[in-house]
């Protein structure tokens, strides 16, 4: 187990560190002020354009695709540092061209797209062009079992695919430049249970498509990339546009979530570390019954809990990675399953810790506190509950106690 | 110790639950449609209007203040079951003129205004035709501290105050029906600690003052009351808008402290007990991995984990009222900063998990649990954060232990 | 819900509370004492004998038993803070007739002996003469689903039952004046479920009983009372020695459990108070990095913390009591199952806390942390361990939002 | 950062574990009974001597040591998995004579001893002949503010050294073959605040030397080793028994507590993780309410609750361990500050619940489960405090913040 950082990384680390002091912290407030001052919520605040201009002449550019015909050609573990580091600002991953869901959308086209579906949809998507979504959440269902999808994808003559159904949480939806969704539904709901779904492309403009509201994230809008509900009816596309293949879905799911989930890990950390920062910052210079905060024990116990929880959550995000690396994500399961449960959980706490060293400002739009909480929140539900994870981690371990002890668990289990 | 509810409240509980069941609930959905169909966030959704009207017939407005001259006459302990139950939708508590800080404020002008005071400003504050403001928190100070407060009131010749200084999270000062606000601040800096502050009331058109902008919870403007940040420069008032006397600030703000912290207390269970029954009603009509989610366990010790914390919070806030009714506020200090402390980490808990059983429509606006919890975490810190009250419980505790032994706490103390 | 205390239990509470002070404290340590200089730790330390006596001529006993023919003939809510008391000192329930099981076990024989069955054991029980198990738990079975139970009790002829089991946890059967066994087990495995089980009485000197060897908890072996693993072989007893009946084991058992489970809860919250009590104590009487620990605001939060727990589980206890008198202890199922949970985790937290107050001085025999600790762990598994009663009451809530909502709850569940 | 197993590391897992399997776990047994068979607590069991004669055949001998001329030379981070596997077993340190305080006593021995002291008393221990004790915490101050220490040790002449102290926890001083006492106290009360201590060898049979009585860990005598109080009146010892020099009490205490804490850490991880086998193991193979525990989801929650936690405290062990053989004890000083905190704090969750999960069995002597929470509690106070540590780490962020942000904090603080 070898966490060292390569030549490469360390470079990259400089670099990306340099770029976030020079142009993405000094560009928040900008965005921000952009973002409000427009009359549409919905456009990209100019700022965007200019950093990611900036990011990519820099080199800086589609940094999470291990695939260097497409991306830096990093290792999961060389990216992890620089995912860390763009947790840090809620700006910073568009910046570089590697922010959710466009990140593993590119992956997702980059692995298991034909070249037709690379030339037409990954090339802008790599260029920072265009935007995508992910359409897989339902709102009538509970999500985190991913047998319940009910979106059907039916094929009509030999040509076309009808795709019906609802979907929401379709997160960067809402974003003008988004053109493309992947879609997850059944296209054989008598199959096996995990040989159901299948995925396909949607162009937004594709009649049938209607992006009705966006959600809110406690009180935000996330505008102007959204997270939307949509409706599919009658929606036909082109067959090549399936993904794989039919029967194809949970696999290619399997295939994008690895990364996907440890990609969100490490900017969770990101996210922590600049909360602890801030919280630090804060404690030192406000005095309360003639001292320091920082002098008022109760907040040693959470400074320190919050340096422990975000050491050790690094280094398990840091295992999972080099497992992915060098083990395969199948067999780093347990290890992705384990840091999707930490991550978002240790950050939510040094946030909450953080809002109450502010008191009041804390909770308001004055520091990026109770945002990145809002958004931590969500991470405890996205991608699959903490619940599931759960249960896939203990299912192994109790697969091994089943092992070692010879005990046969009833079939009711 | 006798929780018994009088028949007085008896008949109150029967007429508020009815109430909310027969108009409150049904307008909850209304209320938001209207404000977020406005151009104009401050402005009053009508329903809202329509609503006081319905409830000032029904006879049950006002319904917080003990003073029988002035509103329903009932004590603390006979008031707490009806503000839990306005506690369960965040219209409610307007609905029935029962709502924060217009309740302080009214009660603070009813305890220590003078008779024009309250001509002036007590009436139409309990006719609900006009709302109020309290400006106490400060943006540049640890306002846990309250004898940082900064704000200057300083007498120019006999006739006239003049105020300079800076407050933030004045709730209810984006109300476009605001007219007048409380402000402490400093009337005598070289005063002995708790002799410095002043309350004095200044209307929100006098010159000078410039209401700059709300502040958000969570993303959350809570438009159209708003938590504002405002400007007073060169305020001049008359001198007779003094509250009580020079020095006396300290004093009343331990006043109205009680009441208002202890009817958040109230507010706040209700606010659980109905993320509660949102929770278990979820968790009985979903389905995961072949079962209902409320067969699974890890539920079960949630939701008998949110029941017997509900339960005891509840138990103690009833007990404060009690102690409030029959030996005062200031005896009871110890068990209004107990429940202080209690009742909103109780609640966030339990909206917690509710979130988590909702999934991503836990934190949407499709439920009102993300609302509840943005507001609940402002509990936290409103009204003085949890640890100073727990400073306070300790202290006392400490004090007894040195009582019983004999020990004489050092100096350094 | 009116928590007054009785004229009669303000009497007690002063009369307990002044034999308290006068004889039971001061004996503590003799007690300690008697048992370690004996070379038979077996034996009943004398000081405990003289005790009772002492106890019995101040009408001070048997003040748990509600029915005035055999005890005090206080209600629960009167008996609730007697019992605190109680569990102030680990030798005081004993001093008073008052500790379990022998408690529980004359009640049963109160309510459900028959006139000889009470003339042979619940009389010298009374006088304190003899003490008495409870054996029901069972070394190879999940006896946390009461429906585990394998001990057989098998009609041989018309006259007798034989009985074959083997039982540990018998708590008490190592004491030397243990002269009686209450045991459950099967008359009928093939019965619905709930009507397998039947309680029947089993002199400790019937043949075929031999009391294997105690049970340690933690490293206490908790003499000379003991919790004993006893084996049941062929052991026949009279058939007039079944109480109630056959089949109405699981009946009896809930009967004497609500009583039993509460007293645990009353004597764990005063179990607490006595923690805090040393906590607080030590922590104004040292001093670290320059002030008293007390001044050092983490301690302030455990402190403040630990009252608050106190003052709500008091609180939930007197309401479950309160019940048990007003509506039955079947209606008060939610609230003793709520207390049960409560209670044990709350003094565990506290007593950890006054733990690491004390440092090393903590954990070993010079307070009476360690031994308290220990005991309040084995009390969240004595009675049903956590998770039961978190089962109970999810399902008592789950089935309210049924009615509420009018789903039907899947046959599954 | 790279936690590679060195060859040499590998190899000496393999070995390690084959010696438990094929010795120590099979003797565990065979030491309870036979300490508990004898009628004096305080000798040997003979099974002990055994295995430590096959283990330094084995050469598994003073592993601990990372100088080579006395024991294996291994690396801080090689020592740790061999470490973690010895924590599985309450018997396992003392087999391969790495147990504490010998390790750490030989460790000081072997860095700061003469020659002469070394023949005297190292070459004994590292044989495993005798055992050591070492005296430093007292039973009258707050021994988590090392200043606090009171002992003196007085120059009397030039050749002697009078001490008067009284000391307790002085761990394995119970042990019959236990010969020498390494004592902390003060040359120099007037010195600097950390150089008035000193360290000085006293032999066990020295004149003036009393070894009270043991100390009892929740109810454990931990015999034959022991935690004794120990008086130490007018013991007069020569002055060449001064370890390194007056006024380098401190220093050495430092020096000595690096290695002392991580080792303890390292067994602490073992222990966890033999927790959590016991309770998949359990959880496996009983049935409640119809189906195997396990397949209840609140223990999923536990169990992959507990395997989260070991990983993610056991890279950090790594890391401190990384970090103290790169860089040094001093600058590793905040990792081993954190590992302090985190290691016992988790193992005690996982042991606690598998304690929930065997039920009553849990808290008895059948299983380890209870004395290993007894005494993985007494590791949050052993060394330091838990508070102590996390003010060590705290202390250093708000160093960072003041860095960072040019803020003075106050001479208050």
């Amino acid at each position: 187990m070898d966490f060292t950082h390569s030549d490469k990384a360390k470079e990259y680390i400089d670099r990306v560190t340099s770029f976030m002091d020079d142009h993405v912290y000094p560009a928040e407030a900008t965005y921000n002020e952009q973002l409000n001052a427009s009359d549409d919520r919905w456009k990209i605040p100019p700022v965007m354009e200019t950093l990611k201009t900036k990011a990519r002449a820099a080199g800086l550019w589609n940094l999470f695709l291990p695939d260097d015909r497409f991306g830096a050609g990093l290792s999961v573990l060389e990216y992890a540092p620089l995912a860390e580091i763009t947790g840090r600002s809620p700006i910073a991953p568009e910046v570089f061209n590697c922010n959710a869901p466009d990140s593993g959308n590119m992956e997702t086209l980059a692995m298991y797209g034909t070249d037709a579906q690379k030339d037409r949809w990954l090339n802008p998507l790599l260029a920072g062009d265009i935007r995508s979504a992910f359409l897989m959440t339902e709102p009538d269902v509970a999500s985190s079992d991913a047998t319940n999808v009910q979106c059907s994808i039916t094929l009509e003559g030999n040509a076309t695919y009808v795709i019906n159904g609802r979907k929401w949480w379709s997160s960067g939806a809402g974003d003008p430049r988004c053109e493309i969704f992947i879609v997850m539904g059944k296209t054989d709901p008598q199959a096996e249970t995990h040989k159901q779904q299948s995925m396909i492309l949607v162009p937004r403009d594709t009649p049938g498509v209607t992006v009705k509201r966006p959600l809110t994230v406690f009180g935000y809008d996330d505008a102007p990339h959204g997270h939307m509900e949509i409706e599919l009816k009658d929606v036909r596309v082109p067959a090549e546009n399936i993904l794989l293949g039919e029967g194809r879905g949970f696999e290619i799911a399997q295939g994008r979530l690895g990364p996907g989930r440890i990609h969100h890990c490490m900017r969770s950390i990101g996210t922590a570390e600049r909360a602890l920062e801030l919280m630090t910052e804060r404690l030192i210079s406000r005095q309360v019954f003639g001292k320091p905060i920082a002098a008022h024990s109760v907040w040693e116990e959470r400074v320190a809990n919050a340096r422990l929880e975000i050491e050790m959550t690094r280094l398990l995000c840091l295992k999972a990675a080099w497992m992915m690396d060098t083990v395969g994500n199948k067999a780093a399961r347990k290890e992705i399953a384990l840091i999707k449960i930490a991550a978002p959980t240790m950050a939510l706490k040094i946030i909450d810790d953080a809002i109450q060293a502010f008191g009041g400002e804390g909770v308001s739009g004055d520091t990026p506190l109770a945002a990145m909480y809002s958004w931590q929140r969500c991470l405890r539900l996205a991608d699959g509950p903490d619940e599931v994870h759960r249960r896939t981690v203990a299912r192994m371990e109790f697969k091994d106690a089943a092992a070692r002890t010879g005990i046969t668990l009833g079939e009711k289990r």
